[in-house]
């Protein structure tokens, strides 16, 4: 689906995995919400396998993970890119933010309680907030938080 | 760790879960190579868990997932945002290539491989690729690539 293949052929080929494994992974991700199985044909009965938005929306969390095994597990370099298509050049994913473009760094975003938090997540994320004000006010360096880990 | 956390106590009164599910959950990150354990007090013996490069780089994954959360799983609004600490406006994060600010959509950015891709992995690659060329050259809209999923 992320490569345009639709069908359990396809699939299955692309995949080279077992037909029984290829099932239960499909009927998974349809019972999650994330493909929706639409008979295409009636004679025969044939199906195919289409990404809803909520499927199409988890690109990014694959993404993010296909770069982080990249920097992590690939000490021979990747075996796999994500290219861009018109110049063919490697990319590097970073997450921003949409309107401001700023990279969405654990220096300047923060998790925080949104409108609908219970009040015990309220709660929660005062106290997490504050540590992080007092850490970053004390002239200790804040431990967990510097890049190396020697 | 994400909040500034530490210590075993911290986690366990902000996570509000059993020790001995903690204890399983920190144990497993440190196999992962996610966390690292250090002992930070001898008498009493006392320690600390801190973020490796590994697992700080995994930050990306968690905030993807989060957004995606938020768009699929909160009808009544989103429980957490993530915050600008500056502007306390709410990040839409959103993934782009790192040189060119591109983002890293499907219709632009497609996966390949890369220098120490095996065999197979270089022919499934040349599959997919051609056959996703072959999907937009097509004068019928390639199935599972467009946004509706009625």
């Amino acid at each position: 689906m992320q490569h345009g293949f639709t069908c359990f052929d396809q699939f299955q080929k692309s995949l080279n995995i077992a037909p029984n494994m290829l099932t239960r992974r499909l009927s998974a991700l349809v019972d999650a919400g994330l493909l929706q199985r639409r008979r295409y044909s009636d004679r025969p009965p044939r199906y195919e396998y289409i990404l809803t938005d909520m499927g199409r929306d988890f690109r990014p969390v694959i993404v993010a993970m296909f770069a982080w095994g990249n920097r992590h597990f690939a000490p021979e370099g990747p075996s796999v890119l994500l290219v861009d298509k018109k110049t063919q050049r490697a990319a590097d994913p970073v997450l921003v933010d949409r309107r401001s473009g700023k990279p969405l760094n654990e220096r300047d975003f923060v998790f925080a309680a949104g409108p609908a938090a219970s009040e015990r997540t309220r709660r929660r994320y005062a106290v997490i907030n504050q540590k992080q004000f007092a850490a970053r006010q004390s002239s200790t360096p804040a431990r967990g938080r510097k890049r190396s880990t020697s």
